[in-house]
Order: C-alpha cells, then sequence, then structure tokens
C-alpha cells in the first residue's frame, strides 16, 4: 500500500492540526495534469453566482479547507479508513468567472469532465447548489441518466426566477431532468421544508416521479426508514449525492444562504451517509456553505466531517473487491 | 379574492426577498386609521421595560420585521394559504415609551383597543412578556376572562421583585389572573425549567388551577401529548397564545434574554402551533426576541417561522366557515 | 413649509429611534408613480452581481436603511436642514435580477431614468460599484457628460478581469468614459491605495485626464487641499458624487468587500463632503456597503451619516436660491 | 506603606492577569461597611433605565471589571503609582431596580452619600448617563455648585424626551444646574457632534454659561488646546469629571448606545484626562459602556484604561502634599 | 440552618443577577486559609497548557464565573437545594504557571490537596482536560483508586503526541491508570466520537477494562441505559465525575476547542448527571470550556448550569444522612 | 526573468482571490528540500507555548495565509515590485511541539537554521514573540549581533514570569542580549506603551543602550522622525526587522494577545517600514496575531498587508544591484 501512502494525510500526531497549508484534510495537493493514479479528487467551486436569495457560498471551499484538516484518518463509527482504500488528493479550484454565469457553468464542467476522463471520481465542494449542474453534465458523459440522493431543504426543482431566469441554484435537477442527466424515477430528496411559494416544484417533481420526503414525514418515520427508501429506489443504479447543508438545522448548519428551521440533525446525517455503503456512487458533493454567515465556524465543521463520511462510501463504491469491502461497513 | 390581494406579500420570484423596504412578511403598511378591512394586523411592541435581567427586547420588532421577508406564501407542512385566507397588514408599532414603564403600558393597551374595536385580530411582536398584560387588557373589553396556551420557559407568575416591582416581565400572568383578564382554570404553560427561585410562581398558579407542564414532563410524554391537554382543558373558549423565544432551546434561539437550557426545538414547537388549529383564537403574541444577543440573526429567523405559524391557525380561526377551513388543514 | 412637511422624517423624541418600519432616515415611502413634487429621492439598488471578491454589498440598502433611523434632523456642524430645505422620500428599491447581470444595469438605469424625468435628484444607495454605471446613463440623458467625484480605495478604472469581463465593480468608470458620460479631465478620485495588479488602470485614468489622487498624497497635503482640487478641476460643471465605503479605513468600515489598510478617517471623510456645498450636484451614491463583513454594523452607522452629509449638500445644490441657501452654509 | 499594601492589586507577574475572581483592577473587594481607611473607592453602577435608545449599559460594570484585570500598577506615560498613592478597593456595586427609574436613582444617590461621608473619593463606572445625577446629588452634600469636565458625543443638556419624560440619560446636566448642582459657568464639554433634534440643548447649555466644544472646534485646535480651556474655566473649583466612552471614535468604541462617528481618538482622552492633574478633582465616572453591543470587548478594554487614567488624577488630586506629587507627573 | 446561610448566593429577587463581582454562582470567595467549614469547594484552574489543538480554556473559570451568576437556588427538576444542604464556597483559582506544565501539574495538586485535607470536596472548573491527573493525584492521597465517570467525546487515553509528548489534553487518563489513581474496570466514558487516529486508544482502554460507550451505541439505547450501566459499573465505589463541554453536540456547546459534530444534547446531559444522585462522589469537574470560540457565551451559560446540576449531587453525596436525601431526588 | 516566474503569485485578474489553496500571497509551496534557488521564504511558526495572557497566535500562520492570497503584485506606493526582484516561496510551517517549550525553540531554529544554510532570506509569521529568539539563533551563525528594529507596544525585555520563568513571549530579547545574539547599542524600539508592572524592562534595556521610543514620544515627533533615528542608529548593520501586531492600535489590530490602547496607525506603519529600504536586511517577522480574538478578521488582512511590506524591503535588500533597485523606491 506504500503507493497509495503518497495520498494520504499528515498525520496529527506529528505536526499539529492547526498547522500547514490547509488543503482539504491535509491531503496532498495535485493539479489536474499530475493527478494520474488519483482515485477521488476533491475539488473546490468558489462560485455562487446562482444564488437568488443570501450569496457567500463562493468562499466555501476555501473554510472548509480550513476545518477539514481537523479531520483524522479513520471513520470510529463503521471503521472506514479511507486513505488505504483508495488515493485521494486535493486536486485545487474549477475555474469561475464571479462575472459570467454561462462561462462559469462551462469552466465547471470543463474541468469535471477532464476528472471523468482521467478515472477519478469527483467529491466536490461548492459554491451553490447551480454548480451540481455542470458536474452532472460531466459524469453524464459516462453514467446517463444517474440516480440522485439529494439531502436538501428545498428540492430545487423549480423552473425559473425573476421573470425568466431558467439557471439559479433553485433550478439545476429541474433543468437536468430536462437535458436527461438524471432518472426522476430514480431521485430521492429528503428534508424538504418551509414556506412554499406556491408548490409547483414539488408537484412538478412528483408528477416526474421523484421521491420527495417532505421533512414531516422524515420526523415520523425516522431516517432509518428513509435510506431504506433511498435503497429500494436507488437499486444499484449508478448514483449521485448531493448535500446542500440547508438541509441540516440552522442550529447546526447556520452558515448557509437560506437556512429554514426545523431540520435534520446531525447524527442523523452522519448515520444516513453510512447508509449509502453499498450504493454504486459515481460522486458527491457538499454545497451551499456559506462562510459569511458562520461567525463561529460550527458549519465549516460539519461539512467537513459530512465531507469525509462521503469520502468514506465513495472509497468504499470506489475500492471495489469484497476484501476492501470488508474493512468497512 | 382580489380584495385582499392588497394584502399578500409581494413575491420573492418577482422581488428578491432581500429586498425592498421590510414590513412584517413584506405586507403593506397600514396605519391604524387607514386599517379598516385588516382581519389580522402585525403589530410591533419596541419596549423592554419590564426586563429584570438582559435587555434588548426593544429591538425585536425591527429584526424580525428584517428576517421576516425570507417567508414564502404557503405553510408546506399544513397547507394553509394565510393571505388568501384574510386580510393581513403591518400595522406599524404600538407607541412606546422607553423612560416610563405604567405610560408605556397604557399606550400599548391603548393601540390594541383601537385594534380590537377595529374588529382587527391582532398578532403582536415584543417586546419583553411585560407587553403581554396590556393586550389582554385590550382583548379583555371583549372577551373575558380569556384561556392561554404559553410556551415559555418561565412561567411569569412571580408576585414582585426588587423588593416590591409588581410589573415586571416575570409578573404579567399573576396581575392577569388578579384583574380578571385570564381564567387561571384555563392556563396551559409547556416548557418551563431552569433553576428555581424558590418555586412558589409554580406553587400559586397550580394553586389557582394552572396548567403547567414542566419539560420533564413535555419530554416524557412528547408534543403530541402536550396539545392533547392543551386541546382538552381549553376547549372552545377564546384563547390567546404567547410563545415566549426562551421556550426553545438556547442553540435554537440564543437571542433572548433569560435563556434556560434544555429547552424545547424548533420542529416540535411548530408542530404545536399548527395543532392549535381549530381552537377559537382571538390573538397571540411571540415575545423575548432580544437581538443584541443573536448575533447571527439565528433567532429572529427562528421566531419569523414561529410567527408565521401562528399566522396561520390565526387565520384558521378568522377564516371562519367550513369552506375557507377546507383550504387548510 | 408645511407641504414639505409630508417629507419629514418622524421625529425621534416623539418615536423612539429603533421603533418603526425602517425607511431612509424614517422619511416616507413613495413609490415611483406617487413621487411627483419629491425633490430629493433616495433609492436602494439591492445588486452585486458585479463582484469580483467578497460578495455582501445587496444587502447594503435593507441594513442602510436600519442604521439610518438612527440619524436626526440637522447638520450640527453646518447647521443645514436638508429636510427643511426640501422634499425628500424614500423611494423603494429599483428592481433587480440577482441572476441576470445585463438585465440588472438596464433595471436599474430604466427606475432611475424615470427618477430623473420626474425632475427628482437620486441619492442611491448601493449595491456594488457598478451600479453606479447604470444611474450615469439615466443621468446622462440630462447632463452629458458630467463631473465626477469619487472617494474610492480604488480606481475602478480596469478594462476587464477574468479574461474578458467588461462589466465588473472594477471597470464602471473606464465603461463610462468611453460611453461619454462623464468627462475624464473632470474626474477626481480620492484616496486610491493598495497592492496593484500592475497599474494600468491608474496610468489609463491620468491619460485621460482624471485626477487620481493617492493616499500617499493625500495624507501629505490633507483633505483641506484635496477639496480645492476638487473646486478647481469641477468648477460649475454638473456633478455626480460617489462614496465607495472602502475608501474609508477598515477600522472605521470593516463591513466592505475589498478594505485596503491605511484609508481616510470619518471625520476627515465628513468635512470633505461638507464641502462640496455650492458645486451644482446633480446626484450621489453610497455603495459597497456588505453587511455580512460587519458583525458590529458600524459601517451601516458611518454609511448612513456620510448619505446625510450627501443628502445636504444635496439639498443646498437642489434647494436653488439665496434664500434657502442662507439656511444652510 | 504597608498599610495600603492591602489595598493594591495582585500582581500579574505572580498571578496571571486572566485568572482570579475579577474585581476592579483586582483591588481587595470590601464591602462599603468594612471600607474604612480607603481612599476611592472604585463602584458600579450596573443600571441603564434612562437610556432612550440602544440599552445594555447595566452589563457595564461586569464586563469592565473583567477587562480591568489587564491593568498594570504603574502608569508608564506619567510615571503615578496610584495604589501607592492612596488606598483603593473595589466597592461593589451600588443597589439598583431595573424597573423602577426613581427608586433607583435614590438608592445610587443613597450608595454615593455613603462613600461621601466615609470620606472616600468616588470613581464610578457606568451604567447610563442618567447615574451622574445622583452621584453629584451625593457629592453636592460637601462640594456645591460643581465645576464639571465632561468628554461626550452629547450633552446630555435637553430637556425631556417622549412628552415629558424628565429623566433620561439625555437629561441629566439640565437637572443638575436646575437643581444647583453644579455651575454652568464651570462646564466644559469635549467631543459633542453627531446629527441634531434641533440645537436647543447646545443653544440652552450656551446661555447658562457653559463652555459646550464642538467637535469641529477640537479637530481644528488640538486636545492640549482643549485642556488649556478646561483648566482656564475650572480652576481650582472643585470638580467632577465624567467620561462618556461615547465621546471616543466608534472604530475603537463600538460598545455604546449612541455612536457617533467622527469622534476622539484613544491616544488623545490617554493625553487630555492626564492634562487634569493639578484640579481639584473630587469625583470620576466612565459611563455608557454598552457590552452587548461590544462583541470583540474592545470597548471594556478601553475603557479600562482610561479608568486608569481617572483613577492616576483622583490619586493625585486625594494625594495630597507635594512629597506624593513628586512621584507623580 | 443558619451556619451555612454565609454561604449561599446573594438572591436574584434583591440583587439583579447581572450586577456585582462574578464569583460562582454569586457564593462567598473564601481563601483557601478561611475555607474551615466549607463542605463544597468550587475551585477555578485558568490553565491549558495542556492542549494539542485550539487553545483558550484557560479563559474558562474566569467565564464560567460570569455565566453562573444566572444560577438560582433550587433545582427545579429534582427538587434539590444544594445551599441548604451543604456549605459551599468560591475558593478562588488555583496557582498556574502558563509557561511551565510540569510545574502547573504540581502547583494544581497542591492547591487541590490542600482541600482534600481540609476535609473539602473539589468541584472544579478548567481548564483544558489534562488539569484532571492532578486532581485525581490529590483526591487519590484519601480514595485510591476511584472510579471514574467520564463525559466526552474524546477518551483522553492516548500515550503521547509529537514524538513522545506523555503529558497532554490527551493522555490524562492513561497517567491515571498507569499511577494507580483509577481503576480502569471502574471507568465509564460516554459520547465517544469523532474520527480518529488509529483508535489505539480505545483499544488500550478497553484491553484496561474500561467501558467505553461509543456514541452509537449512547443513540441506539438512550441515556436511562447510559446511567444504569454506570451504576452498575461504578457501584458504591468512590467515584471521581468529569465533565468535558466537547461531550456535547456543537450546536450547544460550539466554546470548546476540540468539538466534534453529533453529540450529547443538554437536556440528556443534565438528566444523567441527576441520575448520578446516590453514587459516592467525592469530587467533580467541567473542562475545556474556551471562550475564545464561544462568541455568543452559549458554552458558558450551558457549563454553568452543568455545574450546578453536578453541585446538586455532590451535594447529596455530602450531604449524607437520609433526612437530608429526602430534600432531594 | 521567466525562471523567478515560478515564484510569483498567482493572478487575480486570472484566479478570483477567494479561490485555490491559500499559500502566503498565493507563492508556490515549496518543501525546505526543494527550496534551492529561492531568495525569500515565507515561513510560519504556529506556535504559542510562550504566551503569558491570551492565546491564539498559534493560529496565525493560517489565517494570515488565508487572508494574503487578496494581496496583488505592486506596492502601488512605492513602485516595488517583489515577485519581479526575487524568487519567493512559501516555505510552509516550521514544526512545533505544543506541549513542549523548549522542544519547540530547538524546532523553531533548526528550521530556520536550514534556510539560512539554503541562503535564504527568512521572513516569519509567528506565532507569539518568543519564536524570534530562536530564529535570530539561527542567523547569528551568520551575522553576529544583529542590529533590530521591533515595532511593538512591550519591550518585551521582562528577565522572568511566575516566579522563574526566563522563556516567553515578554523575555526574548533579554535572552537575545545576554547570548550575544543582537547588539543592544543597535535595538530601537518603537510604539512602547501601556500600564507597566514596574519598568524595569525600559530601564534594563536602556542601560544596555537600547534605543526605546515610547510611544508619547513617537506621538510627539512622528513616524519620519522615528525612522531617520533608526537609520542613524541601525546604519549598516545587519538588521533584523520584528514587527508585534500589537505595536498598532487595537481598533486596526484588535486580533492579538495583549492589546495596548492608543497605538501607531496601520498608514503611518507602512511607511515607516517603507523607509527600511537601504537598511542591511537580513530577516523580518510578524507576529502575535491572534485569530480567535480577530473576529471580522481584520487584523488579518492588516498583518498581510504589512507582510507584503516587509517583503518589499527584503526584496530591494536582498535584489542587490543597483539595477533592481532602480526599479523600486
Amino acid at each position: 500500500m506504500s503507493e497509495s501512502g503518497h495520498y494520504r494525510p499528515e498525520a496529527g500526531m506529528d505536526v499539529p492540526r492547526f498547522a500547514g497549508i490547509p488543503t482539504f484534510m491535509r491531503l496532498p495537493h495535485r493539479r489536474l495534469a499530475e493527478a494520474q493514479g488519483v482515485d477521488i479528487g476533491i475539488v473546490g467551486v468558489p462560485w455562487d453566482g446562482g444564488t437568488t436569495n443570501r450569496p457567500g457560498a463562493r468562499h466555501g471551499p476555501r473554510q472548509l479547507r480550513d476545518a477539514s484538516t481537523m479531520i483524522r484518518l479513520v471513520n470510529q463509527a463503521t471503521g472506514v479508513r479511507p486513505f488505504e482504500l483508495v488515493r485521494c488528493a486535493d486536486l485545487g479550484d474549477a475555474p469561475v468567472n464571479p462575472a459570467n454565469l454561462q462561462d462559469s457553468l462551462a469552466r465547471i464542467e470543463d474541468f469535471h469532465r477532464r476528472l471523468v476522463e482521467a478515472g477519478i471520481t469527483p467529491l466536490t465542494v461548492g459554491g451553490d447548489h447551480l454548480i451540481t449542474l455542470p458536474i452532472l453534465r460531466a459524469l453524464a458523459r459516462r453514467h446517463r441518466p444517474l440516480a440522485l440522493v439529494q439531502f436538501d431543504a428545498h428540492t430545487d426543482f423549480y423552473d425559473a426566477y425573476f421573470g425568466g431566469e431558467r439557471y439559479t441554484h433553485g433550478t439545476p435537477f429541474r433543468r437536468a431532468v430536462e437535458e436527461g442527466l438524471i432518472d426522476p424515477g430514480k431521485v430521492v430528496q429528503i428534508g424538504i421544508r418551509g414556506t412554499a411559494y406556491d408548490g409547483e416544484d414539488v408537484r412538478w417533481a412528483r408528477a416526474q416521479g421523484a421521491r420527495v420526503i417532505m421533512i414531516e414525514e422524515y420526523y415520523d418515520r425516522g431516517p432509518a426508514w428513509a435510506m431504506e427508501e433511498v435503497r429500494r429506489i436507488v437499486g444499484d443504479h449508478p448514483c449521485y449525492v448531493s448535500f446542500d447543508v440547508d438541509a441540516l438545522d440552522p442550529s447546526q448548519a447556520p452558515g448557509t444562504g437560506t437556512p429554514e428551521i426545523g431540520g435534520i440533525f446531525t447524527h442523523d446525517a452522519q448515520r444516513m451517509i453510512r447508509r449509502l455503503a453499498g450504493l454504486r456512487l459515481v460522486g458527491a458533493d457538499v454545497v451551499e456553505l456559506s462562510p459569511p454567515f458562520d461567525p463561529s465556524g460550527m458549519t465549516a465543521w460539519v461539512a467537513a466531517n459530512l465531507l469525509f463520511e462521503l469520502l468514506c462510501v465513495l472509497a468504499l463504491a470506489r475500492g471495489g473487491g469484497p476484501a476492501r469491502r470488508d474493512a468497512g461497513v
């Protein structure tokens, strides 16, 4: 396993975790051109040009890198040791253009297309939720359509804002369905809540076959049930996971642009992600972390831990054979 | 419904929710003299002269107006569309006098008396909890005595502070019982907790017949049970609802003067308010939001959502006929 | 003067300044269609789509309205009583589109064009500095080209960002010169500083004839000298004033997207604005207030005071005849 | 000097300055009944019932005690060693009643009367500025009328608020003149600024003979000149010093209820207080520190240092003979 | 009970709780030499020299004293009135040396040794978790080995950091076992979670016989079960309780150096501590409160309440006979 | 200059400045073993084990890296383009040991010794001020004794703390004189102020021949004079520059452990550093930035700019020949 050793974090027992240049989880930084051999690439997308409400998610990757240096090597709850299963690296940030929405989408897609072509599984840190659209476009070259597991307070299935804007952080999954990137019959959304404009988004999504689990149903039936629902619907279809931090309760994740009260608690979020083990995961993201609204840094710390949980299940999916999987759940 | 259309919020899909002059829920502002035809009037009372501990609730209405522009039109959990059921307006702030307690009580009562006389149901934003006393005085001209449902960490049934001060935010309901404004046999308090001076307040309240649900009993039996208790006790008596944000857990509502740990979680608070539907509600308030202790603004956001939940059940109560009620729960 | 009385703030001696719905300086809110008779209209532009660095200026108008309710009626330093000189109103926010840059520029221009056509002098609150471009376009229908007095840490005379983006908050005055909206020979910039990309912006501006006063020269010669320079260059040309809060020292104005250390102190800024009295001012703005980076709210408080100083000199310019001017400086 | 040794701070070289129970400057705590032999007593008045705007000054004494444990023993600029000149103690807080204005004034006066009768010079920490009125009443039993040196952004010479309230933090000095406690011809106010209601306060004060130094004059002539003015006017009259922290620039003292931009800088404030040496000082206070608006604690730190500067000049005044004075300036 | 009256808090009904010099729970301050007759001594240890990650726990005692003045006299949930059962005092801070780890351990041990010799039960406020080691050394002179109930996110059973440092806040309990201070077969740890270095700490602890309850097991079986486990293992052995605030969920206790998401909620923590009643408790601590990471002060407020809960069960243990115990649970 | 191109920052016009992995000034990261050819190496020392008061400087390098990505390429005030004059790199953090003071000093010295041996000029970011001692030890192998220019509120010339601790952040320069690392006759300290323990530090320093410029003298004579004094005393002796951020006024640099009011303003600090051009500088540092006390991040932003100013004068010193110097001042 010496080879993958180059793709492991620095150890906190040797160098204090607050020291050093903050890459994601203290992994080595590799530019995309040097990333051959990497299995899972953690990527930042510092862009919030699709945000209709409070901005700041452009600062998410920077802050999450900072917080993630606190992460250690082993998932104590499941025993998974992702850095022994696969080779990981921080691939830096995708290029973006703060002053041009469509150009940004093209740049983000292109960056992820190169990852996919290099055989690297992307684990992306946003940025607002519109960044998932170009990632899905990139992945769709290989897997089309994808299943989707989405943790979120909002469906992001709106059609348009402000009299015709079809590309905002409230619309990516409507576009993804229209473009055939995801299979609406294999979409599960968990945590939807808050006051509504008029509910058209939910009606449309359900009409397409999507499974929208409102927070009320989630509270009544519980997270274990929700994940059974996920496994039932997704099956062994290639699947993408998108975690919008506003799925969480604002007391645990205030640093986001559009918080909604009465959300998911972190310990349940951790457990739900762990139950994605065994699915055929081909990519994942954590989005909508907005540092300007996170003065204590706690949301970044939460997001870093969820990023690690996602990394663990991606590593299991990527790690392949039963031998490696034995090391995990 | 075109008439009530003048009393609806601006739509967030047209004008971004962070834009514009912040009235409560982006409703039209009507001065009391112009408010004929309004069914439910949202009123601010920017006053904290009854506060014995940390001040700041005088800034509550301003901050809550700001946060409330994030509220949309439909209660996604219940389907209630309050702005289609009734005509709502922001009636501005009741006049207050920061340097004179009794004069302030008189001004607040007078303002609410005019509302009641105009047939408007008051939904008031404090201010400290002493403001509920003059509101009850105003309502008592029509309904006397009232039932009371109170969400709170403290009974506010104390007799006096600091050697004889009988009017503080810890005494309003003792005065209200003494003045015959509320029927102690029809009072239910939920969430009482924290260290105690000596427990005399609880003993007195129970001796009068009030139902004081301590947080321990609440945790053991659950919010659904608590609301059954409310419905059993209140029945179809005219009822006022007072929501002190310190009822909530301080992790979700730090912005209050006298927080107590181990409180009610917001999702349960939402559900409990929704179960007030069907009661004969004649007014409600949200009090004790103290912005100086709410640096992230999260408490205001929580309070804005609870204000909306209260508006929904008031709208159902006010909305009257079965036809309208069909639109709701 | 009873007529203009309808356009005066509520008095803080009657209603506490923290009470009520926060319009700019507690002025009456008038929709543009109802604004006939208004002399100076204060307008918000809640938009930061041109921001290349830290966002948040979209929240500027809301926060500045809140802070501005602390402003009283009289300029104690100069004796000017703007609300007795002219009729003022809060005209609300110009419509914007967070997801579309060019559409936003068009909407902002259109809103200001209607003001100009109604004979109203605009005093605008941003928003990022790109909003000044559409305001200048609107004003240019009447005055073309304009003189410009700009307080700023940056020239905003860049040509393009990110490989070709010609419309950002770093480029408005380059575009304004190219479009003939301002006369570069009548531009004075005060406070320019910070590290530079390569200095091309300053060289270009100077080549066009602009007077760029670097902070070093400002410190060596002083604010009184700087304003003599302004008066010498601008003369009696129709003149626009743009105040970017990043001109100020970050200790006094941290709430901005691109702070630069070693800036202008507020007392000098106040004095410099007062010395604009007598110029032929046709509009002004305060921009780049970013509330997410202003946790204490102090920047908003500073900006509200500078807005009042600008209002005073606009009122003098607008007030016209010697009689009114006697009431002032 | 062994006797006074019991009235000296703990040494930071022995016990870290962040350790221990925070009395003012780590002085011994003495209840008033045990305070015989104390020369200067530092007293807290945790009360803000006279506040017409943002509250919180009731928390001032607590926070200032905390910050003041950072103060060391020697005034490095002047060489004064106050704890060697006089016996100092923390006398705790005066009793107050948050729910009763007049009762609070009576309690504060009574507490200070007992100090004065015990021959102790009071150095008081507020609390809002209304607390100075009962202190002056207590001191007036011995010295009547007093001279007054006041550092402040506001004259606090208003007559009444909110339609007749004559006792607020904006009125103490009007009352003090009316009651004959201070000699208006021996009042000097430094730092007055900000927008005005209508300027009646300044006109009234000047009509009584008070010297109101507006901030503009202060900036033009400088702090050394201002203190010459003080010495010229006060002469050897018994004199009280009142330092309202809003005299300072808000960048250095944001934690106050009614900040005004463009204020006095701390290094000038320090120097001005030092130039009070030689006056016949009989008491002093630091007021209007509002911790809820001071998240970084910097205002408390500033106030603690100014409290120490006041202590030094009080100690010189109290210390008496030339021998002791030789140890000082 | 008049004698113990001298060891009771000041009453909040008489003196506002924000007033006065902040001792722990407003108890009288007694220096160790004057503490004869005290039953339970609350002690601060302002030291964080063993911290491997984010520092600041040295400021814990100061901030916790401040917050604890909000605590009232009676445990409303259990009816325990600790100040009537036993004599309590604030014994000040143990001496520490910020620049010398071993000297600090010696000083802390010596201070607690003197308490133990005086027959005082220590209730200590940290400081980082390494301070528990010298406390155990002091207690071990009387009780050896001790049982230990530890609420914590981390086992603190590591062997060494940074290449050989055997004394850090991650190692105290390994040292305590090695030194024979605690009986590993009578150790129960609750709340362990977070990513792991490699899990050696847990393996070692379990090999020694310690009961490590991971958070997953805690969530599956619940707090009541966990406390049954405690009572089963500890029995009537002399027992020490150590509460590391990072055991709590970071949404409720952000102010700590090494937070881990998905923790224990405060209402369960309160209930678990209450179920320690009846154990033979000989001391307790609350550690790892780090005020610099607690801007809202909420963690201190939580810690103050848990300190009170610990005081109640210590008072019951100390209070002795059945008569007194009747007053409690 | 293509070779040095590899050692230049990424351009903010291409990649937004909030994007990417934050190295110092977006320079390439080079491990020490790969640093051949580097002229100036920026190094972090994340350690605060010498701190006697408020900790947190261990987090300084991380936060300063984050803030420094805002720095552009050219010093607009002087025209210096450091990245064209010399080859710069981020050399990462020196190894430290949070739990062992002397081991940390040895590690820091060893790291800097290797830099010096590789011919690299160190520009170091602390960490508390004790880190300067091992840096001076490393540099003394080549230059012995050194001249020292120190910007600071404190002399750091104390002998010992807490009864004998000779190595704290208050003692480095006493040790450095004793060890012959610096020539006390060539030491200039600027900005010394604040209350004093007893002044022994200043007396000792002056007795050794050091020039201690107290803040009062600085204010009276001005920064230009102070720098003339520096040039007169240092001459062409090899010189080290140490900038403690507590030299600055706390309004501009609150994020430090031991702030003192009435400090140096940033624009004067910038100008003073620029006047070091021409001295024979062999190294420099910026220390005592404590992020936990810098919630707005403004101190880091200030420190990043001063780091750039220091880099410019080091680059001039290092850049050598007149040709290169022509590119500069």
